[in-house]
């Protein structure tokens, strides 16, 4: 899907869908309002993207490229090593939190509302959970902690808790918080 | 909305959303469909509930009593205390993750569809994450941890983690490995 040569039309609905499925839901938003905010004819969104779907796909795919560019650029500008590159993370993290209109993770989001194992979304959403997870119990590995797949997996669930917080209450120190909880996780986990 | 006096058609249409909007989601079912189900009139809904808004938030209030005598019952039932007493939430809420159809927790979910902070269903699903850290800082407490309020916080957390693993991935063994992390927690936190 990402590696799709889309029309100017495509590109700017792809931009647009991005926003509104974020902030209003992807059920929320029919293909009437995307083309209109986009400008752009509703053959032209069958025609580059074939379905609603593969566009909410589209995406998905396209924020998970992005979001995996960040952190390892975020990661590769900061000198921290051993136990602190994995509350890096967080920090990158907490940085989305603060962002305006920032709303929870929108791959869970997404999640939420397409049920259907069968979307397309889903395997896109998964990967990037697997990556984040990944990433996790590979700096935990490299900075020596014990079951490192264990601890990835341990402060994915607090990630995705702090995500819920943001989600339920507009709770936007959530992930400073699941953080420290991080910290504490780590250090019982050991060096 | 829980102490309204619902005709049994006013009822019927109560329990029918409670399962479509949980299984299908909140805005991916119509007021057509609900009481096509229901096999009630749609001016029964409306005299009834006033609005599919009000449904909603009837739906996840009654379904947030529910849990609260449920936990209730359950932590009467068992005979633990202390630190196990906090852990025994976890063992409680994982018998829901293994339950056929589970998809999460009702009220993230429903925040996540109901991104408008005015939506009566908001505060039902703030007062319903209220409760449940709050018992878990109450048991935190009971079980002389430091700062239990933080403890509560914290274990929220890995709850609602293993919530998004369940939605992401149908992982039904997330809250488990919540429970497990938890444990590592309280005993860094300290008794």
């Amino acid at each position: 899907m990402e590696d799709r040569r889309l029309s100017p039309g495509g590109q700017r609905l792809l931009e647009v869908a991005t926003e509104v499925f974020y902030a209003e839901g992807i059920r929320a938003t029919g293909v009437d309002t995307l083309v209109e905010r986009a400008g752009v004819s509703k053959p032209t969104l069958y025609a580059q993207f074939g379905s609603k779907e593969n566009l909410v796909a589209a995406v998905l795919a396209r924020r998970s490229a992005a979001r995996q560019a960040a952190l390892s650029a975020y990661l590769a500008g900061s000198d921290v090593r051993g136990g602190q590159a994995v509350l890096a993370v967080f920090d990158w993290l907490a940085e989305g939190h603060g962002r305006e209109g920032f709303r929870g993770c929108p791959f869970t989001n997404a999640a939420v509302e397409l049920p259907d194992p069968g979307h397309p979304a889903r395997a896109v959403i998964s990967a990037y959970k697997s990556w984040l997870r990944g990433t996790l119990a590979t700096l935990a590995g490299q900075a020596g902690l014990a079951r490192p797949e264990e601890v990835g997996d341990a402060l994915l669930l607090l990630i995705d808790g702090a995500n819920a917080r943001v989600v339920v209450d507009d709770d936007r120190t959530a992930m400073l918080r699941a953080r420290a909880a991080a910290a504490r996780l780590l250090g019982a986990a050991g060096s």
